[in-house]
């Protein structure tokens, strides 16, 4: 696909400086791109690469232009978002099928134009809403539910029992039925070998717009609120209600059963292990507090042998001192 | 399917107080039930909602009981373990079957009522023991041995190469060959996506009743010790053995080449970094000591900005003080 | 299989003492090691082993060598290195064959005698290079490049869209299309369930001899330098560049945006948190600092409450010494 710069700075809304009949035909990062491709400046630190990089044409933040940047430009308000707009463009999406090579359960029900890779399978009375993509080798279980415009990445798993166990007298365990399910519900991201535990009995909830990156580990009858993003590797313990606009770290671990308050945001790697009533809190640490005061710790944490150091010599001090007041 | 309340009192040894003819065909938490679902009390905490529930009958503990409430009951002992034994009775589970869909080594010996789901892979002479399922997606090496009973959700890898290599002269890596296997007993769940490798020489072994969360690694050589059960995330090194009866929260690791008593429980998200040689031990941290001692350290810790600031002012007030003493 | 002891000693270049007509068929280890069978010793720990050892051979270090041992030996300069050696001749691997079990996209490269294994799936115009073995149920997404002698383990995904969301302003998020892809240079040996997400524009690269373990999650533009080992489960955000010849424990976290400089080890559950400018260190810690600084404040950290009561009594004794001032 070649496109003129004069058509891309229409699609995106900006001006061009430059040669707007220059075609370009790919995106490049702006310190690889080539002559017949375009790139984007967003950031001030990559400032000194417009005045050398080869591409075709640079999407920059008017802020960003200077009169001695020889390349074509297109200036626009938002670089970022305007380049991330462009993106779509050079996409060559599949045309959506079912590939022969999934399995597809007889009574489930698919919706129009959804895209099934091949190794995919997909249980009894499952759902898959319109315009969704299952990426190869997903796991699809009974009676589990995905809306409209969800993207569910390869490996993923939908639907395995959650982990519920009663222990028997004779110190063995005996399993707990998992009857629930799971619903994702329309405009989700589910990543490469995340796993969604069913519920035991209702359902596990990923509401609307949810992203979650690849890794994460939801537990049975959890709730994650609309849009909220979780980032790799992150784990959600049993029953727990993450709430809306929620910005989560990855590698962060939540204990069960406990209520995490719309717009909070989580460092990566902290544990929250108890609720988070409040909005719009930034935590971090194990366990999770307020991450300004988690930050001010770890700089003491790393010099704590010195504070202790120090903490013996003042011992040390003041019996001198209490010696020196009975001698003197 | 229906069953009448007096059926399921009859089914779980329990007494009825209300309508026994009355009949219900599914279960649901206590919130959510109507009139045709049985639920369950069993904590104090929900006993409010036994005033409210539409429920057809609640299973509750004797200890729970009270006249007030409206609803149909059927009064146990134990109703958790009661409404668990319970909803057994309300799953339908498929008939096992293999499906042409898998791939099943020729050499591999398949128990009998083993159920092997679409897109299962299972390699030359691995052995599957009676009544097991075998979830989508599942990759079961050559030479590993499942046995009876046992559950493998989708995604597991049951097999893959032990992570070893030996430094080369030039700063690069061979690989050691990794000739053992991996041992299942019976009664074993091993999670959605969690790795199991096979051992270098002789077998990696789960021991009977073991329960696995998701995305648990297991390095080559380890062994988990009978009835010990695993929450997701947690990560276990080379040869180290765990030892019966563990408790282990999710997201921990063990360093390689330790041993840990039965019966020992580790918190969430810690470290374990040395042997654990008494029994019983609740431990907590990175590195893991006594759970009592690491949450007062926990507590300390957030205030530890606080601490560094009063060992600070008293470095002054001794130096007063000795000043002091000097010019007094 | 079977093979003379004679032969081994040659094959590995030792000296036999015993009989070296004798022969073995399997290797094992030496506390279960029978009299067809070769095991080693390199490691003074396991020295009462070889006194009562039932096995056919011990390969053994020169400097463990001792003449009271009975069983017949080959001795040898390293012996861990001279078994590893010895322990491919026990490798039966399988015939290299593209299972037609496995998707493979019309349009990819696959080269010579590599082993594709049934529910993979390999998509457009990707490349396998020689002498790889891809394990099943791995998905290699389009456009993605593996080069020669690599393996990759049962279920890694390579080239799932990496996590790039950018917020709109009612609060949900807009996919930004990620348009790169994944190569994996050669020598590269990826576990079982490891993540690493395509480039949104460029490559995710993976540099020659990088050994991954398995459910590791790899962020999109991440590069990681040649002979660089990863234990199980550390995540890597996005853009952030490893350097060459790093070691990295199990669970580790890198933010994003960062670069770690060559020969950097880095100890298992650390986060590193910034850039790591000079070579050679070896880190612990979240975050991450010296490993030497982190295990003494570790030390500090578990006694804490003791240390926090000091301060306090100090508090109350200068308290005293003050008073005690103004009356005497």
């Amino acid at each position: 696909m070649k496109i003129s710069i004069n058509d891309i700075a229409r699609l995106i809304g900006g001006r061009v400086v430059g040669d707007g009949q220059h075609e370009v035909s790919s995106p490049a990062k702006i310190e690889e791109a080539a002559a017949d491709q375009i790139t984007f400046l967003a950031n001030n630190k990559y400032l000194d690469f417009a005045f050398t990089t080869q591409a075709g044409c640079i999407v920059l933040s008017a802020q960003l232009y200077q009169p001695q940047i020889t390349a074509n430009c297109i200036i626009v308000d938002d670089a970022y978002q305007a380049f991330s707009q462009l993106l779509q463009h050079f996409q060559h999406p599949s045309a959506p099928e079912i590939s022969d090579r999934a399995f597809v359960h007889p009574s489930a029900v698919i919706g129009a134009r959804v895209h099934i890779y091949p190794n995919v399978y997909i249980g009894e009375r499952a759902v898959i809403g319109d315009d969704s993509i299952i990426y190869p080798n997903v796991t699809i279980y009974a009676h589990c539910v995905v809306g409209q415009r969800c993207i569910m990445h390869a490996g993923a798993v939908i639907g395995s029992d959650g982990f519920g166990f009663a222990p028997t007298e004779d110190g063995a365990y005996h399993k707990i039925p998992q009857l629930g399910n799971v619903i994702i519900e329309d405009d989700c991201e589910i990543g490469a070998n995340t796993c969604i535990d069913r519920a035991t009995m209702g359902s596990t909830i990923i509401r609307k717009g949810v992203k979650l990156d690849n890794l994460i580990q939801v537990a049975h009858n959890v709730e994650i609120g609309e849009h909220t993003v979780i980032a790799a590797q992150t784990g959600i313990s049993g029953s727990t209600k993450i709430g809306h606009h929620n910005r989560i770290g990855g590698q962060v671990g939540f204990v069960g059963h406990i209520s995490v308050a719309p717009y909070t945001q989580i460092n990566a790697q902290s544990a929250v292990a108890s609720h988070v009533k409040k909005e719009g809190l930034a935590l971090s640490g194990t366990p999770a507090i307020d991450i300004k005061q988690h930050f001010k710790a770890t700089v003491v944490y790393k010099d704590l042998p010195e504070l202790a150091r120090k903490v013996r010599e003042l011992e040390m001090l003041i019996q001198q001192l209490k010696n020196g007041e009975h001698t003197s």
